[in-house]
């Protein structure tokens, strides 16, 4: 086992899906957060700011000791994984691949869509890994810039949200797909809208599940899960720009006050 | 007269609005934009962030040595404008004052209302503004985070974007404003259905065209105004993410081919 921590990163308060379902699969690991919140969204920016921003939390990261680091921003792994992973020294994992493992597990047509961020889409991330894992699948992708406002809002399950998924997702349906891969670490908070919208018989993909198990085996795989004990009072979290708003989200959504809350600024050559 | 360009700064593209309104009434004057496209929005971030970001754009737009700053952003007018008149030593114009002056002027009843991001609206600039005017003034205000994505999706005109305007200005209805001020630079391109849901007797008011008309009027009191010559020739853009998608908006907006644009970075101590 190695006792030093675990560190997340994510371009604002969308990646605490993914920290939570880590929490809850590695409850000895302690874990580092970093949300950059002065700079979110990175979905809607190019490849090379995505890559700079990537870097610079990758380089925050490091400075405080982490063993391994999760990318749990789907715009981020789809953009910035290989440079991440060089520049980092420790073990990197992103979301796009357990997320799109999970995709190719679930279908059994090979008829696969993906819904994320203009950035995450137009990388084309998700089909290529999806297509390594699964040859002949058939793979529809689209990105629904709304929905992140939608969930923001709290508007995520009313006619609104309806007629926005709906126009979203028409294409999904008539590709007839039996699988969605929810790409955007937001998309989650509309999991039902989005399900009443493709019926019954499509499988919703959330990589949040997908990426903590994958952190789980690789952990123990390399001998380094911290199995037993708990890490939850060494949690640290950090954000670049003020602290209150998140705070605010995060003990909402992990339903418990946080400490160890501070603002860092990353941004620097 | 004085030579020198007047620099134009906004959080991404919507600045354009005021660029082409400046452009118009001010034929003679060379201008230079600046969109922080590698950070918007700044409508979504804390006072101390938007400052930050407006005191570096102000220096970068100091060091093309321009005689007077436009903040054409109305969440960086809102809550940086003092730091940067402090920070600038040339003249320094805000999109807020003169669109508030602007609705003030237009209403009848003095019931006004305001829309804009989350960061204009709670700063209450708007409101401070109108009441300076008018003092007697009834402010309804209340942010409309979804106009900007529905603007950006090019959903300006449908079902969608018509439920949504609905529902955000449902209390500018129930309180009888005659004037509503449009306080965020990409509510513009949504001005059909704000006026449909509003109704024929609801002024809307666009800072655009105040600003551009403000600028005029200052620049001819201190005899600053270049009256004649076309400055259109020695315009400049400047982004801080890739230059692409933000020329294909550009020249879609207005109507030329942009030369003379270049990426900057201008964040640091």
């Amino acid at each position: 086992m190695n006792p030093r921590p675990i560190g997340v990163f994510d371009s604002g308060v969308g990646g605490l899906t993914v920290f939570r379902a880590m929490q809850r699969a590695l409850p000895g690991e302690r874990l580092i957060y970093l949300g950059d919140t002065a700079r979110v969204p990175y979905g809607t920016k190019s490849v090379d700011t995505v890559m700079r921003y990537s870097l610079e939390a990758t380089r925050f990261l490091l400075q405080q000791q982490v063993k391994m680091i999760v990318v749990a921003c789907n715009s981020a792994s789809s953009v910035a994984i290989d440079r991440v992973e060089s520049a980092a020294g420790v073990p990197v994992l992103g979301v796009i691949e357990p997320g799109a493992r999970r995709g190719a597990e679930q279908s059994t047509s090979g008829r696969i869509g993906i819904i994320g961020t203009r950035a995450t889409v137009g990388s084309g991330a998700y089909e290529k890994a999806v297509r390594r894992i699964k040859p002949g699948a058939q793979v529809t992708s689209r990105p629904c810039p709304l929905f992140v406002p939608l969930a923001e809002e709290g508007w995520t399950d009313d006619e609104i949200a309806r007629a926005v998924a709906e126009r979203y997702l028409s294409p999904f349906r008539r590709a007839e797909v039996d699988t969605l891969v929810l790409g955007c670490t937001h998309y989650p908070l509309l999991h039902d809208v989005i399900a009443q919208v493709m019926g019954a018989g499509v499988a919703l993909v959330d990589s949040a599940e997908s990426i903590a198990a994958e952190v789980q085996r690789r952990l123990r795989d390399d001998a380094c899960l911290i199995g037993e004990g708990s890490g939850a009072d060494g949690h640290r979290f950090y954000v670049t720009d003020v602290p209150e708003p998140f705070q605010a989200v995060a003990e909402r959504f992990l339903g418990r006050p946080i400490r160890n809350l501070e603002r860092v600024r990353i941004e620097g050559d």
